[in-house]
């Protein structure tokens, strides 16, 4: 197969064809450039809160332990000894250095190696610290990549942060975490998630939450300017006025990575997404009283961060195949909230129902294409966000 | 690999080189070619008896819908929307025409486009049916393929149908079906399939039935002369006359597409091929009375249906993979029997406990051809049949 | 990949780069040429005491059998008709002549074939034998290879049969078999059971047994010169004089095939490897009384064997898959012993905890090697059996 031919065939507004979304060959590459160097979440940083405590997570097939260091940062290794190569961590934990448990190597929370006993003359130990990777903590989300620039998430972080920070992100405390490990590559995945045309005929809790969605999945019936008049108006009249997102939506297509956050209103009186639009946890961070507005703050494409007054979700879109994806959402409520404020079935209800219904309709999707009378067909108007994605992953996958 | 120089060195009356039956690349290529071309049992008429019926088959890794439509004609379509290649149907139903779960694109029962939302200018939705699948019921039977000719069929048709009505199985029901995954590729379901060497060694129960069948295997140990005698009396004396097979056996062995249609007597006074002879359900067809006979008739290699006096066995062998292949059987019998009437046990006895035997000497073949020290044997003068259709599957897949 | 190019950049003293612990194409080679050339053991011979007795072992993805003929000699034949290739033997047994199951063909005890029906005319039947696989029972011992040369076990059988018969293994039985299947390439096991310096972090209840064991898992935390005295004084004054290794430790490398035998105490009062120190069986073979040693027995690297005063270890390590391998351990004990006078759980107790341990320690290994951060580390001093074992293999592979 020649990618570079087959990326030049591919039709602007149309789906792929198969081999991106099944081919072995073409996710191998993808996993040494493409996805590589994007950012994923991997974490809240109430999993490494103190000095010492790590927690171990995939990437992309890799094993990598996030670690708090003495001096408060967290850093990434990957979970491989430099003696003989062998895990070293199995499963989150605390420890005031990093113990290999086959032949006691041990490394510092920094990286670097410690004690190696009887190793021969002439070993320089200086070179035998745990290889890092790329990891950030930003308001309280931990970021993690295998080649991304850290430089690069810096005007990122200078974006988003001061949002996540009045939506109290990083006291938050982990209400929640439910996987939803899916049957088709990550691309399906990505691309389910981008578009509302499927709701009406998919999802029937989102829709009655969200009651703006109309039949053919639009966020509004009325076409684009009443969406912006009714948005206007929820922002000079409800929603809450300090938030740093404010009344800018923000978008910023860099060349190296773009990210954006925009608020809206979930309408029809609801105070948070809720089958009864009534909380299911305290009011969150800086925030001064409920008004109903879900924030999102993203990194393109798999960083995606939902802020509700009462609670934030942390999506995880995480490839494990050519055909397999992990999908992780983790609820987060105030780091103070008691046990008894926080109703944890009402939380997780709405992306719970619904990511259930998309791994059934991801599935069907893959299983689908992997037949020979597949061939790619025709974004409709109301999917234009995934074919800018697809647009998007050719040009950067063909450098 | 070079196949030609490998297809070139199979010595005749010999088995295949380990390749033919463990090999992806070679299982990858017949499933493009020769097993595309080929024709398959995929149900039978009463699983879609009404306009909008409609039944999900696998077929060689694809997902077919085989759907009667408004105007009586049994069709079949790949199971993949031309939107983005999602499964339409997941399961067996009766609709009015077919909606896809994803994003309601909806498919008249003829394949054609209704109905796509929010498309965008300039898409030609008559380009955007259902992709067809060569489908065809005949004599109640419903035969499928991935790039048979439709047209081929018809002398098969006009040769077979007779018979298949004579016997009753546009009108039968299903009494059983049972499915026997087989861990070996399908040249050794067939091989297995078409010879009676192994009878005498591996199939007690069905020597028992069959009882001209002798330790050898053979159909009659007095060779064939005195079986021609046997099968003439049978024919003069007890045969139900009517038949359309009548007592002309016939083969024709086009270059397209061979078949043909037998009839033979069980022998031993047995009236059907159940454990004491007796009946197991009433009398199917036009048959005027129980004669004791056996017909089978065949497109080779895939279909195989043996019509008793009482009920009517259809064989499917569907390979599904280079060493694997399932195996199903159906048992018909007449469509107005009532429940107690029909002895289920009685009726799948004898080819159950054959096809499980079978089974396991299909599997323990495979597991021996894995092996380094595996090389081609001769076949005996018992297995004329498997050694013809190797020579016949070699020179067509040289084609 | 460039196999040549692989081997010639491996740095002595460094550990292996990843392909050769996961690469199925080396997995490949390796079955075919340097594993294949190796002895493993596949069973005792017990296990075939009567002529016509038999057993079923699977050698690097052969199924083989074992049987002793009607002269007493115990031969290896592959598990595969000459017919059509199916498996012959599901399992072990004991028969007059070797039956197919699938078309009778029957071949006596010295694998030529007796009788098949129906061959046609020409065939020579003295060509089709069941194919010979390389097998020796020595000292009680049955070892196989799938292409080393009967001839080359005859020095390995002159000096390991004696000490094999002084420890009674030809007339034992077997009181305990335990598998171990281990998600590891068989280097990463072979490398693990060479050497000790992860026994002090890795394995505290073998430690506990083998009191000269110290905290850098060396024989001794004197050093050599304290060791050697240890065992000079142990050999003179505690040992059975009548040893046929004696005081002489021997190791042959040879060009085609090293191996070799030890001697040494367990120390610390024990008679035994037990958690006590206790016998768990009675006295074995010729010795006289319990002096506290373990004899081990090598033909480098496969064929492992551990003989106590009460109880003999028989080690096996299969390797299945490139990154799969069997270890099963074999406890025997005197063939005459009563069921009373045996402790199995006392007697299995060390190493089956220390297996457990090994093969946790090897699966870690295993996984982190998968990762592309892995890249080889130095050996230490500790290690120079692995170093040794890795360098041969490279030097064989190579030719």
């Amino acid at each position: 197969m020649n990618l570079q031919e087959l990326i030049a065939r591919q039709r602007p507004g149309w789906s792929l064809e198969q081999p991106f979304y099944t081919s072995a060959e073409i996710y191998d590459l993808e996993r040494k450039t493409w996805l590589a160097r994007q950012w994923y979440v991997l974490g809240h940083s109430s999993e490494v809160r103190e000095s010492g405590s790590f927690i171990v997570r995939d990437l992309l097939g890799e094993s990598l332990i996030i670690v708090r260091g003495n001096d408060g940062t967290v850093r990434g290794f990957f979970n491989v000894c430099r003696h003989r190569g062998s895990r070293i961590c199995d499963a989150d934990g605390k420890a005031a250095s990093l113990m290999c448990p086959y032949h006691a190597w041990t490394y510092r929370l920094d990286g670097t190696l410690r004690s190696a006993p009887a190793l021969p003359e002439g070993i320089d130990t200086s070179q035998l610290g745990l290889r890092p990777a790329p990891v950030k903590e930003i308001g309280g989300v931990i970021l993690g990549s295998l080649q991304g620039e850290l430089e690069s998430l810096e005007p990122v972080r200078q974006a988003l942060e001061p949002a996540l920070i009045y939506h109290g992100v990083p006291n938050a405390r982990i209400a929640a975490r439910r996987h939803y490990p899916t049957r088709g590559n990550w691309k399906l995945v990505m691309e389910n998630f981008m578009e509302c045309y499927h709701c009406f005929p998919a999802h029937p809790e989102y829709c009655s939450v969200m009651r703006h969605v109309d039949a053919l999945g639009r966020v509004s019936s009325d076409g684009a300017a009443r969406w912006q008049q009714t948005l206007e108006e929820w922002l000079r009249n409800q929603a809450n006025p300090d938030s740093p997102i404010g009344n800018q939506q923000f978008n910023f297509t860099a060349p190296v990575q773009s990210y954006g956050a925009t608020r809206a209103p979930i309408g029809g009186g609801c105070k948070t997404q809720t089958k009864d639009g009534e909380p299911a946890a305290p009011l969150m961070g800086e925030q001064s009283r409920f008004d109903g507005g879900v924030s999102t703050l993203r990194i393109d494409p798999f960083v995606y961060i939902a802020a509700l007054n009462d609670y934030v979700r942390l999506f995880q879109f995480l490839p494990t195949g050519p055909e397999t994806t992990d999908v992780v959402l983790t609820w987060l409520v105030d780091g103070e909230a008691r046990e008894p404020d926080v109703d944890i079935e009402k939380l997780v209800w709405l992306w719970d129902v619904t990511t259930v219904q998309d791994k059934a309709l991801i599935e069907r999707n893959a299983a689908g294409i992997r037949s020979t009378a597949y061939s790619p067909g025709p974004y409709s108007t109301l999917e234009s966000m995934p074919a800018q994605f697809v647009g998007r992953y050719l040009r950067e996958l063909a450098l």
